[in-house]
C-alpha cells in the first residue's frame, strides 16, 4: 500500500478531499451513467487529485498513472503552462462560433499543420476522436464518391455510429446493423498471426496481399477509404512491421482510395514522434487526432486534411459541422500543450524513455515472467500480452472478456500503487510522455510484483 | 456604424487586438477548415472579444449578439462566475477518464437530474449535441430491439452520421446513403402547413394523425424512437401547438416507441423554462442536451435517461462511450452555469423578456414591415420569417439557400451593430437569457432598420 497523503497537490487537506470524494461517489452512483458498463455491476474508483505522473484516489492513496487516463494526458497531469493558458483564455474569450475567426483556433491550426507530414495543411476541429473519424470518413466519401470504408480487426475508432462500426473490437457487435459500409480486414500482428507467418517480413507481405485481395473482391471502385490506426492502441499496440504502412499507401494510390491514419491515440508524442506515421515515412491523406493534441485538458479532436481533399470543398460546401468546432478554450490548451512539448522536449523524452528505460525494463520482465507472452511498443506506448499458456498463447482473459486471473493482476497493480490501462488479457504501460526515469522504474517494480500474481495462473 | 472601442473588455488596447485579429485571419484562411462551407467562398468575421450580450469584431466594432453564437451562450459572454469556476477547476483537476468518479461530474449530473421532468435521473455526458443524439438513438435501439428512428422535416440534430441523417434540413442530403434507418415526417407548422390546416388546433390534430398513419405504414414494431426538438431551433423556432407533444407522448406509449426530446438548443433556459417540454407538461424517455448546459464555455452535451431505459443497462453493458464523457472542466462549468442561472433568476429573465419586451417588440415589427411573414417564439428564442410576397408567403430566400435580398438584410443588421442568427429566409433573435430590456430595445431598433431593407424586396 502506498502512503496516504496528508495534503493533496491541490492544497486541500486529506480530510476535505476524502469527504468530497465520498459525496462524489454517492452522487455518481445515483446520477452518472457510465460508458461501456453494466451500471449495476461497476464500483468506480474516485479520483480526487492528479499531478504529473500521479493520481490520488478516494482514500488519498497515490497511484502512478500508467494509463494516462484514456492514454490522453501525454503532457502529464496539471501541467502548469497548460493550466495557466486555460485560465487566461477563459478570462479572455471562452467560446465563439465556428464561422468566426478566432486567434486561439488559428494558432492551433498553424502549430498542428506545421507538424503533420506532407501537405496536410488544413485542420477541421472536432470535440474528440469519434467525431474526427466521422468527419474524415465523410470527407473521403464525398471526395471519392464511394461509400465503403475498410478498417482492421483489432482496432478502435470511437463510439459514434460510423466510428463504432469501423471499430474492429467486440464493442462494435451490439451496434452493428450491417448498414454502415464498414468492411474489416486483418492487419499485421505476428504474435497472433492471421497469416501463418514466421517473421515480421512475411507477416507484412502477407498482410498486404490479404488487403489487396480483399479490395479486389469487394471492388476497388466501391471503397472510399482505408482507416488505420498507425499503431493500433486499445486493441494491443501492434507496431506495424517495416513496409506495411508504405504498402497500404501504395495500395490506396493504386485504387484511388483515401488513406486515413487514425492517430487519436498514437499521435502527439505517444510513440516518441509527433505522429506515429513519422516512424514509417508515410503521408496519409487525412489524419484524425484528439487526446494528446491538448492532453485532453479540454475536449478537442480534429482532422488534418491534404490539399487535394481540401480542394474538393473549395467551391462545394463541406456538409458537416458542430457547435464547438475550433473551440477557443480547447484550441488555446492545444497551443500551450504543443508549445510546452516543444520547449521541454517532451516528444524526445518519450522516445528516450521507450528506448532506454521502459522498453528494456518490460523486455526484462517478459524474460522473467512466464505469464508474459509478449511485450511490444514504442515510446511510452507499450502492451504486455498476458497468457495462461506460453506454448499455445492462450490469453489470460478471452477476447472481448475478462477473467478472475486478470482481475487479480490488475488488483495487484492498484494495491501496489499503479494505475494501468487494461484491455482483455493485456496490460498497457502508457505513462505520460513527461514521465521520469525513476517513475518508470517504480512502475516496472510494481508490474514485476503484479506479474508474479499472473504467473500463478500459468499452466506448466 | 457603431463606435470603435479604444480598449476591449479584456483590457487589451484596440491596436493590439486589431493586430492579433489580422494575424488570426491570415492563419485561419491558410489552416482552418470551416464547417458547412465552401472553403474558397467564405470571408469569415473575426471576433476579438465578447462580454455579456456583446462581441467585438476584427475592426473593434461592437455588435449586439442576437445569435448567442450558435444559440449557446445562454448565460451571456464571459459570465464571471463561470470563468472563475473554469480557472478553479483547471487549477485543481483538468481531466480524468470516464470510469473514475469525479466531483464536478457528479454534481453536474445531480443538478441536471434535479431539473429534468419525471424520472430522468441519470445522465450520460458527451462532448456536444450530435454525440448526445447518437447515444440517445443507440439507447433507444437497444432498449426496444428495433432499428428505425422517426424525425421531422425542418429539424437539426447534429453533424455526425446518425444525427445528420435524422436531420430534416438540406444539410442531410449529401450525407444520406439511405442506410441510417431515419424516416422523416411533417411536424406542425401552421404558417407553412403541410396539412392544409386553418388554425393551430387543426394543425395539431392533423399532424398527429399524419404521424400515426406514418407509423402504421412503416410498422410500429420496426420503430425504435421518435426524436423531436421540443421547439425546432435552426429550422425555424416553430413552437408546437398545445397538445402536440402530449399527443406524440401518447403515440409513443401506444407503440412502445422511445420518445427522445432533443433539447440541445431549446433547453437550459432558452424558452424561459429549464427545458422546453416543461411548457407542455410532457415527460420524454430521453432528453438530449448541450449548449445552454454550460453555455458552451467548455464543450459538453449529454443524455438524461429515464429509469426504465437505465434499467436496460443495469446488468447488460451499454455499448458506447467517449474519452471525455463527464469531463471535469466541462462539468465544472455546467455546475457554475446552472447555479448562476438559479441564483440570478436567469431563466425567469428569459421568460419575462420574451413575454414583455422581445415578443411584443417583434410583433410590432411584424405589423409594420410587409417583409415579415410571421414572428414566432418563446423566451429568448424567436424567428422572423421573411417573405418576398406576403400573399403567397414566398420566402425571401429559397429553402436550403440564400439570396441577394437576405444578404442585404443581414448586412444591414451587422453594419448597424447587430449579429443575428440566420437560416435561409429567416432571422432569429436569440440573445442570451441574461439580456437586458434596453439591449433588446437596441436590437429591435436595428432590426427595424434592417427590415426596411427587406421591405424593398417585397412584391406589391
Ligand atoms: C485510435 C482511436 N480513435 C478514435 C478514438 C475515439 O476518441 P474519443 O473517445 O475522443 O471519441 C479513440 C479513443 O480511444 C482511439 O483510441
Ligand atoms: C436541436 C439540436 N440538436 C443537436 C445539435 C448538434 O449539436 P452539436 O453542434 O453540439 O453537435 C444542435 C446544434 O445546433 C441542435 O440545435
Amino acid at each position: 500500500m502506498t502512503a496516504v497523503a496528508s495534503t493533496l497537490p491541490t492544497g486541500q487537506t486529506f480530510d476535505t478531499a476524502l469527504a468530497q470524494g465520498r459525496r462524489a461517489y454517492e452522487l455518481d452512483r445515483k446520477h452518472v451513467f457510465h460508458s461501456w458498463s453494466a451500471q449495476a455491476k461497476i464500483d468506480p474508483m474516485t479520483i480526487v487529485a492528479a499531478q504529473g505522473s500521479y493520481v490520488w484516489d478516494g482514500e488519498g492513496n497515490r497511484l502512478l498513472d500508467f494509463s494516462s487516463q484514456m492514454v490522453n494526458t501525454n503532457i502529464g497531469h496539471q501541467h502548469p503552462k497548460v493550466v495557466a493558458a486555460i485560465a487566461e483564455q477563459a478570462a479572455t474569450l471562452c467560446t465563439i462560433a465556428p464561422p468566426h475567426v478566432n486567434a486561439a483556433r488559428s494558432e492551433a491550426a498553424r502549430l498542428i499543420a506545421e507538424r503533420t507530414p506532407g501537405d496536410l495543411n488544413r485542420v477541421f476541429f472536432t470535440n474528440g476522436g469519434a467525431d474526427a473519424v466521422e468527419h474524415a470518413v465523410r470527407m473521403a466519401r464525398l471526395h471519392t464518391g464511394r461509400y465503403k470504408v475498410l478498417s482492421r480487426y483489432r482496432s478502435y475508432h470511437g463510439g459514434t455510429d460510423t466510428a463504432i462500426n469501423l471499430t474492429g473490437d467486440p464493442r462494435r457487435w451490439p451496434n452493428d446493423y450491417g448498414t454502415s459500409g464498414a468492411v474489416h480486414f486483418d492487419g499485421p500482428f505476428l504474435y497472433r498471426s492471421a497469416f501463418h507467418a514466421f517473421d515480421e517480413q512475411q507477416e507484412c507481405q502477407r498482410a498486404l496481399e490479404h488487403l489487396d485481395r480483399l479490395i479486389a473482391m469487394e471492388g476497388p471502385t466501391t471503397i472510399a477509404a482505408i482507416i488505420l490506426e498507425s499503431v493500433p492502441g486499445t486493441a494491443g499496440i501492434m507496431v506495424p512491421p517495416a513496409g506495411y504502412l508504405a504498402g497500404v499507401r501504395e495500395i490506396c494510390d493504386r485504387y484511388g482510395i483515401v488513406y486515413i491514419a487514425d492517430e487519436v491515440m498514437a499521435g502527439f508524442g505517444r510513440t516518441g514522434e509527433w505522429f506515429a506515421v513519422n516512424h514509417f515515412d508515410v503521408t496519409p491523406d487525412l489524419i484524425t487526432f484528439a487526446k494528446g493534441v491538448n492532453s485532453g485538458y479540454v475536449p478537442l479532436g480534429g482532422v488534418a486534411i491534404s490539399e487535394a481533399i481540401a480542394a474538393t470543398f473549395a467551391d462545394r460546401p463541406y456538409p458537416g459541422g458542430l457547435t464547438y468546432s475550433g473551440h477557443p478554450l480547447a484550441t488555446a490548451a492545444a497551443v500551450a500543450t504543443i508549445n510546452a512539448m516543444e520547449d521541454e522536449q517532451i516528444v524526445q523524452n518519450a522516445a528516450r524513455i521507450g528506448a532506454d528505460v521502459l522498453g528494456p525494463g518490460l523486455r526484462d520482465l517478459a524474460a522473467r515472467h512466464p505469464s508474459v507472452g509478449e511485450v511490444r511498443g514504442l515510446g511510452v506506448f507499450w502492451a504486455i500480452e498476458l497468457v495462461a499458456d506460453p506454448a499455445t498463447r492462450e490469453p489470460l482473459a478471452p477476447y472481448g472478456g475478462t477473467s478472475a486471473a486478470m482481475n487479480e493482476v490488475v488488483g495487484a497493480c492498484k494495491t501496489n500503487g499503479l494505475l494501468p490501462f487494461v484491455n482483455f488479457n493485456r496490460i498497457h504501460a502508457a505513462p505520460p510522455c513527461t514521465v521520469g526515469d525513476d517513475e518508470v522504474r517504480e512502475g516496472l517494480a510494481i508490474l514485476d510484483t503484479a506479474l508474479s500474481v499472473a504467473d500463478r495462473h500459468v499452466v506448466h
